[in-house]
């Protein structure tokens, strides 16, 4: 049973037949009830293949995850598959390296596979509108915003926590549990990614808290990598260096922290705290269990669909900040002060 | 600029044009050097939508991950996403839940997204060529084959390891360094899942060193989450079970057994050895650093796509066996014996 049996037996033409399967306007009601009649008739089961082949669009969104191998995104990744395929798109994954342009990736994925969006999971805070304009299409940055871009508002949504103030909240339980030397743990400085975010708030805990700023304590090991993480905690405390609880920007960076501190000899937490941001289920299970702010991630990747649905139906564009929410672990301990 | 501009440019129809465009073979070559010496005068640049509107077939193969949340999955995706999309591939991801079907996943995906041929990451070992039929495209099992279905040599191709191999590997080990009251954590003992093989290796280490299977020691948690692993050896040495080595079936489900032994006050690996097989990274951070025998994860990933795009371009079908690597933790102590 073709197309061209249907014709036949509606008395039309075979593209009158494939406009009436494809729902164009251009059809009067008659001939479409008569086409139709003739596809019951028949038993005709249009050819899923061929009808894609006369859409005008594609149905697909990218997800484009930069450093997929940290274990935070497999939840949101989850999510936003799930939410995606529930509101009838096609998820096409693209993962890179933490150290890979993701604009880059994403434009080059939108070009060649006639996207209708973007979601980028992880990527960089600093944004210009003419390195997005080269995405063609409306994206929305998930887990991160245009902190230290120059977007405007109008140009993106996104959806993550306020990682300044989420620091500022880790540091600040650490100085009221009574620690005044607190260390931080991460990427680097300033390097505009979440890293020099959460070293804000680091810094602004310190200020508010009456604490002084001391860089030694800036533990800065040039990546998101557990093996860095590991290294550069190590070395730290083989170097002599002293505090008695240590901020990590990442659940996976304090996980290798914590293994550290531990082959140097420092118990965790009779000698030294430590406490996170991301919440993954991994550190459920160290030992102790991390104390952390767990970063709402279903709810994140759901809100990056929504946020993408929104804009493809014509509506604005929006920048959401969800909370954390503190998961008391066995991993900070209180001290006299 | 427009196809119309190319063929009144170069003497030809249209259609012409748009079969150069698309390499069909029925064009001749004078006609094809003309059309695209047009195409460069006039710096015409082919629409990819409209181009892959008239494509025959899709570029797409479509990676079905069932348990999504398992870290060990993570950089098997990430090598079948590089090594696909280098190969030219667009890969389609659909996640599910460990419980979910597989197959029916798949050919939803296959039959509305006009895959090639899909990837099944994580699946069911008993596979019948009706249920496969649905399928419609050449497949490929990853991390896992068909050890208790019936499909035929030429149904599919396959890319493991010899699990009940390496789970004998693993037993024999914690034998060698003198343990006699040997358990097991697995997800159940006759689920025809990896989880089974896995149980049958440790039966015949059992078997082949002299010991007695103790079904008490085998520690069924129902299925592969760390949480109810945890519950699971919590419950078993709150219940006074007493072995000196756990064989755990994943790395994951290791983490989990050891912070539930530790929080029973069992000495890992002075009171219990534990080993497993996987190999992910976070276990490198385990206290103790977890020994375990390791999955070539990327290569997993690598030749899965090798052997869909060798079934793609009409190669036969394989079965591959990869070997895996005992990385050496701290997890596993040596006793008198």
């Amino acid at each position: 049973m073709t197309i061209k049996d249907v014709a036949a037996y509606s008395g039309v033409s075979v593209s009158t037949v494939s406009r009436v399967l494809n729902d164009h306007p251009d059809v009067s009601d008659g001939v479409r009830e008569r086409v139709w009649a003739a596809v019951h008739a028949l038993h005709y089961v249009p050819n899923n293949a061929a009808r894609d082949l006369v859409r005008p669009t594609s149905d697909s969104i990218g997800l484009v995850v930069r450093g997929a191998e940290n274990p935070f995104f497999t939840p949101i990744i989850r999510a936003i598959d799930e939410t995606a395929k529930a509101a009838g798109y096609t998820v096409v994954l693209h993962q890179i390296r933490a150290g890979e342009d993701e604009l880059a990736a994403a434009a080059e994925l939108a070009r060649s596979k006639r996207l209708l969006g973007l979601i980028l999971l992880g990527g960089s805070t600093d944004y210009t509108a003419e390195r997005t304009a080269r995405l063609g299409v409306p994206f929305v940055c998930c887990s991160f915003t245009n902190s230290f871009g120059t977007l405007s508002a109008a140009d993106y949504s996104s959806v993550s926590i306020d990682d300044e103030r989420a620091a500022a909240q880790a540091v600040t339980l650490l100085y009221e549990r009574g620690h005044r030397d607190i260390g931080i743990l991460l990427s680097a400085p300033d390097d505009r990614s979440i890293s020099e975010l959460r070293c804000r708030g680091y810094r602004r805990a310190l200020r508010e808290n009456g604490l002084a700023s001391d860089d030694a304590l800036v533990l800065a090991c040039g990546s998101y990598d557990m093996s860095d993480a590991y290294r550069c905690v190590r070395a730290a405390i083989d170097g002599g260096l002293c505090f008695t609880a240590l901020f990590c920007i990442s659940d996976a960076m304090a996980m290798a922290a914590i293994k550290a501190l531990s082959d140097a000899g420092v118990r965790v937490p009779e000698d030294c705290s430590v406490i996170a941001i991301d919440g993954i289920e991994s550190t459920l299970y160290t030992i102790p269990t991390l104390t952390t702010l767990v970063q709402p991630k279903e709810a994140m990747g759901r809100r990056a669909v929504g946020l993408l649905d929104a804009q493809l139906h014509g509506g604005g564009c929006r920048r959401e900040l969800l909370d954390t929410a503190l998961r008391e672990g066995g991993s900070v301990c209180s001290r006299r002060t």
